[in-house]
């Protein structure tokens, strides 16, 4: 098989940990015999600070032209506290996904058993996890219209949603649900939001197609809760944009550690794949940032191809890197020399 | 002292856990020679159900008239899967919030050391944590326009905030940081919101007033992982409505027990005490809800009137009653028969 990959490093580790991943790919590709090409293209600060401009009209369309896109990470903190700059590299991802169409963003959560000691939760309630998160991605507060008053002095932010923009998502979910324990969760806050009480009337509408799914609902609030109290209560979990970046990215670090979790973002036509992660611009340059999640996005983006057999060997090769302690230094608790490249080495060389 | 009190105690089991505050306010009147007047009026769904209105006008009436409100809770399951429903109970609340100006909810979130095996963290994580979150409670998307379309298939909820509306707050959170660890961190979403950027500027500004206090930024969905991961961090929490509710929630799990969390809705002429956790249909009517959580909501409220001695006699009635293990069954593994009452009944008389 032949994939077009179009490789946005980004910002921070991005460059760093990607390389790792396609470091992974280039064995995948040799060992199945197949053709994986790669062209790079910058996005977020790094794409600011040369051209002034966080997706540079060249960086789109390379992906659209791509079969598949591997993302790095994004963001820089010289651009965080600066409430007035006028670009910033968010900015970037957000018009990509937009721009692709990249609707759905897929985060599955999983405790590894290897991992548990690292979970700040205790052993009992973490153990056994395993979860889907669907989150829209191109819809709600992120993408509506906002607006800052002359004076400076009032701000608004618009968040819409329409019955087509949550049943793409929700049968994405409900398919989802059907291949793991048959349950989706609502998440919103229908006690207050408009938008939220559309959601419960089209994905209670759409429902009736999956007789053989149940669904839930939560609000926001408390599943914000019940994610520390009760993790393994969820299978998939179905949600709008806002709720889901925040809901996300603490289930995120339930698991024991986030350097492991990879995210897909899907479109009709598109497919990205990305660590969650942020640019952890702490660790960059220093080799010691993990790889891992980068790696396994790389799998994540195979399966997406259907090359299944390939992303079950990336994942055992991740497994066995994890026993032997061929990790990072976040994760490693024996060796203090292991780095970022050695890991991709060793998960390459498995392959 | 002479404090008109307002009980309006609500759904669910807000009517038992508020009935063992009034019992342990009873209590310190007779002890300390003060005379608390208290008069109850219907909110919420009991109020929908008798007078087809959430928040009747002799409530709010009374409410305006009185030195400072005890709310139980409210909600009724019966409203929230039905998002068609033209009145829901906790319009009962926000329009009481909004009425009275409430604009400070103010959550204190302690890891009492009795109760750090019941927590869903390990020990070593949550030991020592001591946080008041500071949440604005009566802008934001809560209270912007919500429109749905004609045909029902789009949907809109406007987020918005005024420079005045965020000052107001920041500067309790900052009076109060100065009290206690002398740090703030202010939780907002500035990478994508307009809104958030309006905090971030107004809130930087203000702090240039309070040189002795630390000003930290952190994105909602970063502030949900380190809220797990090392929620000793933190000192005073500032943010807008809806993610302060998110946080909050979170943050209430970590301490071991949501049974024991109060919390208070300031504003300039209007004060309301409530504990945290909802209306719990399911335990309803069974005296076997924890009232901790109202009891130490009343010691708020004494707070709040400057009768510390008075609080601080019932913060100690708690702890007794946790030492001893009087509490109800969701915190007590040696008795079963220990029941809403009791525990009130043991708080009253210490007192
Ligand atoms: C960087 C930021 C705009 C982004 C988001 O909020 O969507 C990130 O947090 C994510 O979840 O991918
Ligand atoms: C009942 C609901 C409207 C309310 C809120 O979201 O503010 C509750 O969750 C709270 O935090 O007091």
């Amino acid at each position: 098989m032949k994939i077009n990959i179009a490789v946005l490093p980004g910002d921070g580790i991005g460059p760093e940990v990607t390389n790792q991943a396609i470091k992974v790919l280039k064995a995948i590709a040799l060992e199945f015999d197949h053709t994986f090409l790669f062209k790079e293209a910058p996005v977020g600060a790094i794409a600011i600070d040369q051209q002034n401009n966080p997706l540079p009209d060249q960086t789109l369309d390379l992906c659209k032209s791509s079969d598949a896109i591997l993302f790095g990470a994004i963001g820089d903190p010289k651009y965080d506290n600066d409430p007035t700059a006028k670009v910033r590299p968010e900015q970037g991802l957000l018009k990509l996904r937009k721009e692709l169409g990249l609707y759905a963003n897929i985060r599955p959560v999983k405790a590894y058993d290897m991992l548990l000691e690292k979970s700040p939760l205790k052993r009992e309630i973490i153990e056994g996890t395993d979860i889907s998160i669907y989150r829209e991605l191109t819809g709600g507060i992120y993408f509506g219209k906002k607006h800052l008053s002359e004076d400076g002095n009032t701000a608004s932010d618009l968040c819409e949603y329409s019955k087509y923009e949550i049943e793409r998502i929700a049968h994405l979910a409900f398919k989802a649900a059907r291949n793991r324990k048959q349950k989706v969760t609502l998440v919103d806050k229908a006690n207050v939001l408009e938008t939220s009480r559309l959601w419960r009337k089209v994905v209670t509408n759409l429902a009736k197609g999956y007789p053989d799914v149940t669904l839930d609902f939560l609000f926001v609030d408390n599943a914000a809760m019940q994610m520390i109290l009760n993790p393994n209560q969820f299978d998939v979990i179905l949600t709008e944009n806002l709720f889901g970046d925040v809901i996300s990215d603490e289930a995120s670090v339930i698991g024991g550690s986030i350097g492991l979790l990879a995210s897909a973002s899907v479109g009709n036509k598109h497919a990205m794949f990305e660590p969650i992660h942020g640019s952890y611009p702490q660790a960059t340059g220093k080799d010691i940032a993990n790889p891992v999640a980068s790696i396994l996005s790389a799998a994540m983006l195979l399966e997406h191809f259907d090359l299944h057999d390939e992303a079950n060997l990336i994942k055992k090769g991740v497994e066995k890197s994890l026993k032997l302690e061929i990790t990072t230094p976040d994760l490693n608790t024996s060796y203090d020399n292991i780095t970022t490249s050695k890991v991709g080495d060793f998960i390459a060389d498995f392959i």
